[in-house]
């Protein structure tokens, strides 16, 4: 039996920049409670970007959380009520310099749904002309080509572990 | 450029049951500070279980955080100093009661590097023997049996939309 869980009560721990908390309190049969932790997330677009000699384009960046720098494809938050396509175009430029002459949207999933709402929106973009990058001014990154036959091989090898990195790439590796 | 960030200061919002909140102040060039908000959470292990007629072992399941059924593999949390591979073969049999001859480490991810430690270990499961199944007293399941080509035909409809699982699912097709 799947059970959907009530709300009898909610309680704001944290209102951040990125992040707020919360724990609800829910119903389980024979009046039985739990508590939920709950990591609220704007949302957020991942864009698999390939250029004409069929090489994706990655950026690296230290993350802090996990104190690592990782390869990614470029990625980032949804601002207030924008449109996830829209926000795809404006990352993949801020953090790459690239703009796409195709956006296609290609999934929609949850990156950690036992504690956290955040959906991410996939994108590929195609048809890439190089401009100027202009990435927030808390990032430092570097961008890197990288052919598909490698992509897949850096993620066997695990030196790719980031998790919509390798939805993205193993999900578009037959349609690029 | 890559900055690995140096932590000035480091601020406990939260302890909780599955996942903690800290918030970070890093030092980034010219003197100047960022935020971090990092949600810390255990590590979790997946299991990409098969059975002998090439199905994959799913478990469906009411996801608080983002208020919908979702389609997942067996999945759960470390315990304190657990290791991965015995957490798999544990959760697995919690969770479905099958016990598996075969368990094999498939790869290693983060689910959310932009906000959360959260890592994935991804195991193959092969050689499933059928026993009783005894989720946690909190967890209300169903599980179901499909075979590959159907799972990622639900990967691609959207029916599937857990990243753990599309990993999972497409890491493997071409093992299974």
């Amino acid at each position: 039996m799947i059970l959907e869980e009530k709300t009898m009560s909610s309680e704001k721990i944290y209102n951040g920049k990125i992040i707020n908390l919360r724990v609800d309190t829910v119903e389980l049969p024979e009046h039985k409670y739990q508590k939920r932790e709950i990591v609220e997330h704007p949302g957020a677009v991942a864009i698999l970007a390939v250029n004409e000699n069929k090489e994706i384009i990655f950026v690296k960046q230290f993350r802090k959380a996990v104190e690592e720098i990782l390869i990614e494809i470029p990625a980032g938050k949804l601002e207030k009520g924008e449109d996830p396509k829209e926000c795809a175009i404006r990352e993949l430029k801020e953090e790459t310099g690239y703009e796409a002459e195709n956006i296609e949207f290609l999934s929609l999933f949850y990156t950690s749904a036992g504690f956290s709402n955040e959906k991410m929106y996939l994108y590929l973009a195609t048809g890439l002309k190089k401009g100027e990058c202009c990435p927030d001014e808390d990032e430092y990154i570097e961008i890197c080509e990288v052919k598909i036959s490698k992509a897949l091989d850096m993620i066997k090898k695990g030196e790719i572990k980031d998790a919509k990195t390798m939805v993205g790439i193993l999900l578009s590796k037959d349609l690029i």
